[in-house]
């Protein structure tokens, strides 16, 4: 019998399909075709129809979905760790935004994306959804290493001059459009930074805008307490409420953290069909608050996870924040049945895939969909002995245990090793844009 | 001028003393005699005036004191991941102790420790503080493999038989006290498992026992809610309380989670000089609830950090618990101010030596001290860029960036490779024991 000849099989792996039924193949194959899944199933059964032109042997490692990042932003990582453990006003008025209007340019933005794309590859992720500026940048950086993303500029209009910013986002967004209108890995969203830094005309406008384009609407949510009482006061309703006044909430929103929820709140999220990127330890380290995560899953709202910007977190590693959402759902409802192990896998994958509406297309290895995917090597002390993948992905497993990543079916890692960046370069470059930084933060 | 003769200088990193004053050395270097520092500074000043048999180049990495884990059951990794995400109770009475009392012999104990002390010393820990069973067999692995540990049989005794058990482990602990006489890294504890599994009596006379050999007298205390209020109804006060009228509370009593806590019990533990081992992740992933650190701080409380053990957490990676610690801290109290990176790094490394009592030993690069120290490689997109070490430390750095590790003066790691053991044995005895306790889980 001839064999159907495919680019590349993934074989000697146990998968985690995170299909429907959660399936899991011992000694398993998937054998992709361009950038798609064309067969999944046993060895056996694999190379009986199928040869590949590269074969990649997991070694008794798990193969998974791709890790799927629904918060970030990237450039941030330029400021890792220049400021931490201090008041949010001071961390974000005095710190934060004077750097980025000094440091952030079209050039930190691509070597802060780069980077920032290098840790998610090294850690996992297949795909992010960020929200900045100079995304271009951004989606220039992604397309360079191989990732997957949604960018989009980050909207801050507020007061007299609301129109004339979201006119110049609008432009740049249009121009995003054009500029990946053909990429297979980059796609646009429409990102008003959150209901208190957009005027209520810019908020409306910039969501009618995303549904002619068919494109995600991305904002922070009740992210402090702050947010929450301010709104109480100021407007007699919640900042959910305020938006789903302006009709701009819906199945093609995503909403950043939700931490600060009335019990109507998580009602209209769920009328809505909002998505939540729900990020626990950029909330926990800035002292935001606990989301209700047992809360919304137990309530069928759509739940990924995020990493949030490396600013506040301060890293990318979604294997650390699997096991932070599950240990902090656990916690905060003195309760360790909440969100299992299993619910918190599906939360970093196929649930993170319908919060940004491509379900269709990736969070589970199935036919037909995408092929991202990674291979993590079990062969080692803290994943000893196995009696629960579920168990170690989320509890024991690091970024670091990420071996191998395939995404839109090319190699972009293999045996931890980036394939389409020079690293030196790109630490260098990283180096001295943050010398520039340190100088002035000394000064 | 002719050198003096070190074994061992290990140079090109920056230094974190963890001093009393937190100094950093930057270009420093590091000479070790035997199992002692004897001499500390820059690069140059310690080059003119030593030489050593063996060189080792941090490669502008960070030398750190090794990170003291000061709760653990080191031989349950035998069971990690073996029941997750269910009541404490069916955890405890359905799953670990049947499993304990089946499995649980002197082979797995030895194998599980030896896996334990693999996974402590690649992730970062240079000393433990352990209770279980089999105890000697703890002992025999860290020994084996190069690390400094305290080793303790867990005493439960209470009702009918609780003094003939007593008798029994006080042999146990005196077998342990001859056995390891002479050890460099093994020292013996003596540790009644909680105030509600020993009688008032063994408490009293284990107490006692311990005050006679010097030994550091460990207990679990306040770890759930159930045993807050259990001791209120029955005992009109809390488990603090309670220990307080048995006189066993003293500056060589380490209480392991105390997180429900009156605010009395908070000064008694002050003015008793009692240490806490901290161990935010497994309070977290049972569902215990957040023990008031920030506050213990504040009162000037000894806090040193655990991992406890792998059938709760589920795993031993020290540099994962410090960032859970400061952002569980945060969250807790809505204030990303308190347990700040350097405050949590003092209490992975000096602070959880004060808690073992062995701060004149160990917790800090000083000169006269013990010579257990690791080496991070900060060459890694994660750790880019550099402003602040400490926040790199605990918000940044994974287990798997330590490269080299040092014990008592002998490399037990260079290059991420264990120098002791042959870890490919080790596996293979770990999946022999697994498979019969799978079998049995699966029955």
């Amino acid at each position: 019998m001839v064999k159907i000849r495919a680019d590349l099989i993934i074989h000697n792996g146990t998968i985690l399909t995170i299909d429907d039924e959660d399936s899991v193949i011992e000694n398993g194959a998937i054998a992709i075709e361009s950038d798609r899944i064309v067969a999944i199933g046993e060895e056996d059964e694999i190379r009986i129809k199928f040869s590949a032109t590269k074969n990649i042997n997991a070694r008794g490692g798990i193969i998974l979905p791709g890790l799927i990042n629904t918060h970030t932003h990237l450039a941030m990582s330029i400021f890792r760790g220049i400021a931490d453990d201090m008041p949010l006003d001071e961390w974000l008025n005095k710190n934060i935004f004077p750097l980025e209007d000094e440091f952030i340019n079209k050039n930190s933005a691509y070597w802060g994306s780069l980077l920032s794309c290098a840790e998610m590859i090294l850690s996992g992720t297949t795909t992010f959804c960020d929200m900045y500026f100079f995304e271009k940048e951004t989606g220039r950086a992604a397309e360079k290493i191989g990732i997957r993303g949604i960018i989009g500029e980050g909207i801050v209009a507020i007061g007299e001059s609301d129109k004339a910013i979201w006119n110049n986002k609008k432009s740049l967004t249009i121009e995003l459009l054009n500029k990946f209108k053909k990429s297979e890995l980059i796609s646009i969203g429409v990102e008003p930074h959150s209901p208190y830094t957009c005027s209520a005309d810019v908020l409306r406008e910039s969501k009618q805008f995303a549904k002619e384009n068919k494109l995600l609407y991305i904002i922070h949510l009740a992210e402090t307490k702050k947010e929450f009482t301010d709104f109480e006061r100021e407007r007699g309703m919640t900042s959910v409420e305020y938006l789903d006044t302006l009709s701009v909430l819906d199945e093609n929103t995503l909403s950043a953290h939700c931490v600060w929820m009335s019990k109507d709140d998580i009602k209209v999220l769920k009328a809505r069909h909002v998505k939540i990127a729900h990020c626990p330890q950029s909330n926990m380290k800035l002292g935001s608050g606990i989301a209700p995560v047992a809360k919304f899953l137990k309530n069928g709202v759509t739940v990924g996870l995020g990493t949030d910007g490396a600013a506040s977190n301060n890293t990318l590693d979604m294997f650390s924040e699997m096991k932070s959402a599950a240990l902090l759902a656990k916690v905060a409802n003195l309760d360790p049945c909440v969100v299992s192990s299993r619910e918190t896998l599906r939360i970093a994958t196929i649930e993170g895939a319908k919060a940004l509406g491509k379900e269709q297309e990736m969070g589970s290895l199935e036919i037909g969909k995408k092929a991202d995917l990674i291979v993590i090597d079990m062969d080692k002390p803290h994943l000893m002995p196995v009696y629960d993948y579920y168990s170690h992905l989320v509890y024991s497993a690091k970024g670091s245990d990420v071996k191998t990543s395939v995404i839109n079916g090319e190699i972009v890692m293999e045996n931890r090793k980036l394939k389409n960046i020079d690293m030196s370069e790109m630490m260098k470059k990283v180096k001295m844009i943050s010398k520039k930084i340190s100088k002035k933060d000394k000064a």
